[in-house]
């Protein structure tokens, strides 16, 4: 199939789980063993797809593929849960020639229900025989769930062996009712590359990048990004290649994280949050995310108002180390507030064009050391509400 | 003046900063010296009046009263803010015949413009003659900016020497671009009390009732809570009297943050969170606070939608330590959530109709320890994000 890494076979089918008339299934198979490498969400309370894929990732890390259903989280489903999982394994596994436990489970949807292992069963060979006949867009379609749009990003890159290509897909912030925002994604890359190298260049990856945006700062049961590098193409990313490859990754899942952030509930804006002079890193990410996740700022930026008080308000209760009157604040490249007061000038005539592009720069300045943090986050409008609001009444 | 605690007289006027044809400055006069005790924002960027009133409280715990104003925040106002600042409290106190520097400012309003001098100069006798004819409704409207309702309670509690009065008044979460939610509050109290007793009953009623209440979470650069204790009743609070005394002063502390909650920025709901069974208090509180500030949880729960899912979600990722299968859940006195599942049932029907009532318990089970934490949080609705996104184009 055009533009997917060699040597794998993306398969859909149309499971019913919650809405007929769609793929909410799909299948990735490896036509050789993959190495793997996974980060899984933080929350306590983990996804029964999530502990598998944790438990098979620790066995070791070479894997056949990818198994990923739309409709059903199979959260909060106990020891059924992973029962009704490993058996989806199982019969998936069987029917396309692979070993059951070398495929990786993500799910998202609904949480607290079973699975449907009727619908599954039924599903099953037509997922079995599409394999090799879909596209990264129509597997990214199986994994919607309110996704205004499919995310994914295709790159291939010239080593010096040769070309290697790596696709990523992904869902993001959609919600079906009742759960909680779920992300899932997959990176495909069919270069030769050694375990360590891979896992190492993939953690690296996402913290730069998935680590790096917010919705609504919550973190879900499913949360999963999975990379699959099978080697393939036969070309080799050693040295100065794998520097390369990793930059490679680093851009698909960074234009992955964009489009979560731009897809966020009800988003209209993506808030380029860049916090400079930090005492360090961590003190440059409290600022990034006490910003990026403050009501009062994203309701602002949502308000296209050039509300530099309430972003100094976050800076403020951020706890980061600094001196007030060090203090800088840039909204869209106009210099906002300086010397812990605001500048002068009728900023709002200035802004008024800039506030209404997508995409706007935040930049905060503490004028106390070296640390830096870049964080994407999505505003908050009526339609977040909406969307989160679901009137049962 | 009726139902004011004995010895102290509460003054109004109309300056105009804002809006003429109401009243936005508030004057405090305690007749003799009364012990004070105050909390302050944590914001780094802390405005002018709560820089000078913990400068004031620093050199000594007696002062002479208070000097609110609403309409102008002198936030963000550097060097030129403080002169400002003590010129009030200079122009006021002369008026009054009290040492200036025994007055405590408060301020609220838009930040970043300087105090407008002249409106000040005009207003001050007006301000000072009305001293004494003004009630704590009136006084609590001259602080508020776009709260719903004036916020007072008063109280009279009987000690062994006979009968103390204590009044406390607030303003919440109201804005006015462009700033930030700000809370001021101040209570008068007429039973004479130490120094030492009158700060410690203080500080632990602000953290048992103030600190347990969330809006959106942020804190801003004015946030002030005040407590005067003059003895002007003559009436000792010693020993049992003084626990009497404290816990009359919590429910007068946590009648005001109740209704702070309650005139949260387009809340419709005040969610009751209550966290028992935790490793600690600690940890406790992390739950309280994740689930609290959840824009799903808080979403849901405007929507009237049962979503445990939600709930559950904020708790794994609070960071609190428990086992995933020792969680309860029950929302309005429903279970919905046990041995990490959901508690079958048709829930829905359950609770439509406790979901429309204004005050919603969430009761979370950790099965862990002995920690326990409850927090009253608003829900997040349409009408914030109308409030706090003021299209300006």
């Amino acid at each position: 199939m055009k533009n997917i890494p060699k040597g794998f076979r993306l398969g859909t089918a149309g499971a019913g789980f919650r809405r007929p008339g769609r793929d909410d299934l799909g299948l990735i198979i490896s036509d050789q063993p993959a190495v793997a490498a996974g980060v899984f969400t933080t929350n306590a309370f983990k996804a029964a797809p999530v502990q598998i894929a944790q438990e098979t990732l620790r066995r070791g890390p070479m894997v056949q593929g990818v198994l990923v259903n739309s409709g059903q989280a199979n959260a909060c489903t106990g020891e059924e849960g992973l029962r009704n999982c490993r058996a989806t394994l199982d019969m998936v596994g069987r029917a396309a020639g692979v070993d059951p436990w070398a495929l990786l489970p993500m799910s998202t949807g609904v949480i607290g229900d079973q699975l449907k292992m009727d619908l599954w069963e039924k599903a099953v060979p037509a997922l079995v025989n599409s394999l090799g006949g879909r596209d990264a867009e129509t597997f990214t379609r199986a994994m919607m769930t309110t996704d205004a749009f499919p995310k994914f990003v295709e790159r291939s890159v010239t080593l010096s062996g040769g070309m290697v290509r790596l696709v990523g897909m992904a869902k993001g912030a959609g919600m079906i009712c009742p759960n909680m925002a779920t992300m899932l994604s997959v990176v495909l890359c069919d270069a030769r590359v050694s375990v360590n190298a891979w896992q190492d260049m993939f953690r690296i990856a996402v913290a730069r990048t998935f680590n790096r945006v917010t919705v609504d700062g919550d973190t879900s049961t499913n949360d999963t990004v999975l990379g699959l590098a099978n080697g393939a193409s036969g070309v080799d990313a050693l040295g100065a290649d794998a520097a390369l490859l990793e930059e490679t990754l680093e851009a698909v899942l960074g234009g992955l994280a964009y489009m979560l952030v731009q897809d966020g509930e009800g988003a209209t804006k993506v808030l380029h949050i860049r916090v400079i002079g930090a005492a360090d890193v961590a003190d440059a990410e409290k600022v990034a995310r006490t910003v990026g996740h403050s009501q009062l700022v994203k309701t602002a930026m949502y308000g296209r108002d050039a509300n530099w008080g309430r972003i100094v308000a976050a800076v403020g209760r951020s706890g980061a180390r600094f001196r007030s009157d060090d203090v800088q604040v840039r909204l869209c490249g106009v210099e906002l507030f300086r010397d812990g007061r605001p500048v002068p000038g009728n900023h709002d005539a200035k802004l008024a064009e800039p506030l209404k592009q997508r995409d706007l720069d935040v930049e905060i300045r503490l004028g106390t050391g070296e640390g830096e943090y870049t964080l994407l986050a999505s505003d908050l409008s009526h339609d977040y509400v909406t969307c989160n609001a679901d009137y049962r009444t």
